[in-house]
């Protein structure tokens, strides 16, 4: 079968191969994979910036979707036919994540989505929102629930207001699912055109951060100069210490990666008399995405996606996300 | 100044009068009413059934809306011309209620107000939604509360599903609510044409329970099997087993209500090896009611009123209410 | 090897017999048996008054400790020397029960720790706590893991006081749980005796419900005139009204069981006006075991066991349970 | 009356002045002062560093306990007689702090504990334990109060570990309240005397960071190589990269202050994958006060004072704070 291996840390050493179609073990699940979406994890993996301990060749990529062809005996949860996602932290069910359930990740350590057939353990799977295509699923696993994720551990509830830093994926995801609970959202981007698009999806104030690098206080006093209930910091190091500006009291700010650096300035005084929660969010347990998966279906929401590349141009998609210019998602369609 | 009395329990009791006007103490504000609502609370005073040592003659009526006339010097939370309405629950800002706090409710033991002019504690009082007018505002403080604190002590979200027992106030209120969070709706009634108007403001699902009195296996096929994840219970002794039946593992089954009589009986195999949580509520703080009017500010929520009376028809307004048939609230225009 | 067995609904036909020894799969333990304990759950099971659907025979009782002789390839969690107990709700690592996870119970429908030898996924064991014997630690699975349950779901914490109805096993997990978070402990029980030896181990307050019925007035007065703030439901049809009376407001009521019947009656306008927490539990996830292990070495807690039974007693110590004349725990020495 | 005053920025302008005898107004309270205790907030108004719009002179110092003398007429909550502490976030009484309660602080902006005679709104004072005397219950406002809220926002249970930098009063608060709830202590001090000290207070491991700089890694495998639950931040800058390697995954950081400067470095990949929770502390509502001196009397828990000086001894006792030796409270006995 068909699939794209990594053989050295590098987009010149993403090629095609062919490998023997795999056989689900006892609690496993045979999928036909039908679609990819990338994640910033997937190109610090390809370009060696992380997990570079990891054994070549890899078949890269975290987060895809498809259709179930054939379960192992023990299998409880999925039948043929069944159309379902990736969930990336496999084994994390619910509560607390546990260090013997690490190593696990599909797209490394364990082997990615780009590839026709794919075995997976049972909870390694989930299923996908029955009104969208494997393509719009397929932009699911990591981005939307890291996104939803987010929002529940703020306890984001109608009339509240959120910040969001940018239009990536997580960003656009916390903008929908914050309109589907009623929320405010206040957008940052240095793109008035992204702003406008930003609109169109539902934000209600949009914020060019380039021309006003002191944001926060702008931000506060568009949240009725209280400031917002949360932040969904996707940024980090250049944007921390605005974003503990431009929240609440009370307020909760969740730190969702490091984009802009390793290490981000933490005003004490701010934190403290403000009591501020900021708090680490990397995607959720499996729970929460059943419970994502469920919204999606209530509510009918859409991903948005920027940009659909054929299997063959994995390559390209990766250099349009290190570019960083896109508004949502790429994604990856096996049948072009 | 005109208002209207109660001089001993009963309907025929409710007299017309000439009162002084009151002048606000330093830590109170005068408010020119302009409207009221009725809770099942007010009839209950009226009939007798509750509140006997309350001192009569009393003022009635616990849910009201107007203008700001003049404040106390202490007054830091209100200025002349702001529109407000009651806040029932006096004194309970957050957190737990306190015994202290308990005897300061309005509309009996404090007087209620059906009256053109009344002066009340700075923290008896809440702004009013800015779009709405003093007559839809004044269906908010009891029945608004009680079902916005329902669907937060469940948690509410995206993609859950939330049962409500019938079209009066309460109900509609968590109607509304629930959709706003972007979850499911099921309502109960006796009425298909109340189903209809329920779907009409959003119901998913409507059952008519007169037809159905098995409802809770009905509800929780409807549900996925699964049961549906919050029940807003305003009935109690004759549906809280149905209720237990609807409601999915780990659920809640928010009291709020004895409309049904004053003992439920309880299936304690259910409530245990479902691990359902059944709690009772009773409005709730003042910080609940902020959070709330925030979201019917931000959502452009507007309440459901079935009738509209007059300041004279008080009376009429009761009838309306005792017999049980309203869809949504009964309001009182003071300027009628 | 040697193993009790049950071949019909009856304690009359707890037959021993000789079992082929069983072999671990790739993700079970081989544990060596070592003692077992008694839940209320075995004796339905034997007398026939629950779980009259599973297959004939079966190994009873749900509880017990051991050795690891031998892991399965796949396992991870354990290895040969471990001293583990069972873990009664096989598979409920975390979060909600799921329904696809039901019907794997240690004890009916699987088989039960009557026996030598036995195989058990790694999920469904957790590691003893040190300092206990097998003896001692065959009574935490189900009854102390309830008692933790109850007390985390609660909030307990230090200076709070807590309810127990009875002196059986588990009261007196909750009442040792929480003495070691500095709460206040009320015992309730109908003799004296066993009120002695409750204060001996903690409590601050015995209250004989034989001379007092109306013990909720009485344990409201004992808790500062504003009630306790969570009590232990062991009993249920009988109590439940009087446990209302006796929570504060805001209070938690945690029902663990229907002793007493399998409907209570529910004071409505109670539950309500005081907004009580009356909350179903049935034991709790691994997540929760493990909290509740590392408690219980961390304070050196012992389990206090009535009576020792030997292997071939099964049936005497199910007549013992079965009398509810128990103070604690009884426990099974399979080398006696 | 007796009274020292602070009449511009520095130790050497706190005076000893004679003032008129206050009288309570309706809803206050007037207190013979008996006893005080410093906080470093006091020392930062006295010597400048902070609340330099305050207005002198002030009476300087916000913690203190005395005897109720005579009540207002709207008085419920106090009788003369009772013996009270100061609570020093007046008006924050449960939920979220309020801005429009900003401002009230006693000891800046308003008057603080240092005269015979003060009255304060009743909800600005909560009654002193019954075990202690009026100069212990006068450590308790700030310093326990805080440690108290940093071991409940981290849900801190029996059998958790908690790691406490230091040995200053909130530190030795959070060490007893941790022991108290069955947990185990980890105390970092540059001396290995205090750390004897703190184990005869309960601790179980003591580290001298003065020899172990990269202590983070130290306290993790002493905490079974997991790390800590939660880290009781008083220092900051200095610590928190520390402190952050120290905790577990979905651990708890409670940044409680600055001491170590105003700006700390967050690691933000570790924040991220390890899912911590770090969060801002700044006292606590009357609610978790009055929790706390629950919990305080039903456990017959004593501060530990440093150190005792006279009220005429003030700047003494400021000199002692400032250098940073003591361990545990400084307090101020009116009687000497």
């Amino acid at each position: 079968m068909r699939a794209i291996q990594l053989s050295a840390f590098d987009l010149d050493h993403l090629q095609r191969v062919d490998l023997p179609a795999p056989r689900p073990g006892p609690s496993e699940v045979l999928v036909r994979m039908e679609a990819a979406s990338l994640n910033f994890r997937d190109y610090m993996l390809v370009s060696g910036q992380l997990y570079r301990g990891v054994q070549l060749p890899i078949v890269p990529v975290s987060d895809g979707a498809g259709t179930v062809v054939e379960v192992g005996e023990a299998v409880t949860r999925f039948k043929p036919g069944d159309r379902v996602t990736t969930f990336y932290k496999s084994r994390w069910i619910a509560g607390a994540m546990r260090p013997e359930w690490e190593g696990a990740e599909i797209g490394a350590p364990h082997p990615g989505v780009m590839r026709e057939l794919a075995s997976f353990d049972q909870y390694s799977l989930a299923r996908a929102p029955g009104h969208l295509t494997s393509l719009q699923a397929a932009t699911l696993p990591i981005a939307a629930l890291t996104a939803w994720q987010a929002l529940e551990l703020a306890h984001v509830t109608t009339g509240q207001t959120v910040l969001l830093l940018g239009t990536g994926g997580v960003s656009l995801f916390a903008l929908q699912f914050a309109k589907l609970r009623g929320a405010r959202a206040i957008v940052l981007s240095s793109s008035d055109d992204k702003l406008e698009r930003a609109k169109a999806l539902g934000a209600d104030i949009g914020i060019n951060y380039a021309r006003h690098p002191q944001w926060g206080a702008l931000v506060r006093e568009a949240s009725g100069g209280i400031g917002v209930d949360a932040v969904v910091e996707t940024v980090g190091a250049a944007t921390l210490a605005q974003s503990l500006e431009a929240v609440r009291m009370h307020g909760f700010v969740g730190v969702l990666g490091w984009l802009g650096g390793m290490e981000a300035t933490l005003p004490l005084a701010s934190v403290v008399l403000k009591r501020v929660r900021v708090e680490g969010i990397s995607v959720a347990p499996l729970e929460e995405h059943e419970r994502m998966v469920a919204a999606i279906e209530a509510t009918g929401l859409k991903p948005v996606i920027d940009h659909v590349y054929g299997f063959a141009q994995l390559r390209e998609a990766f250099e349009h996300l290190a570019a960083g210019r896109h508004f949502g998602k790429l994604a990856i369609d096996f049948s072009l």
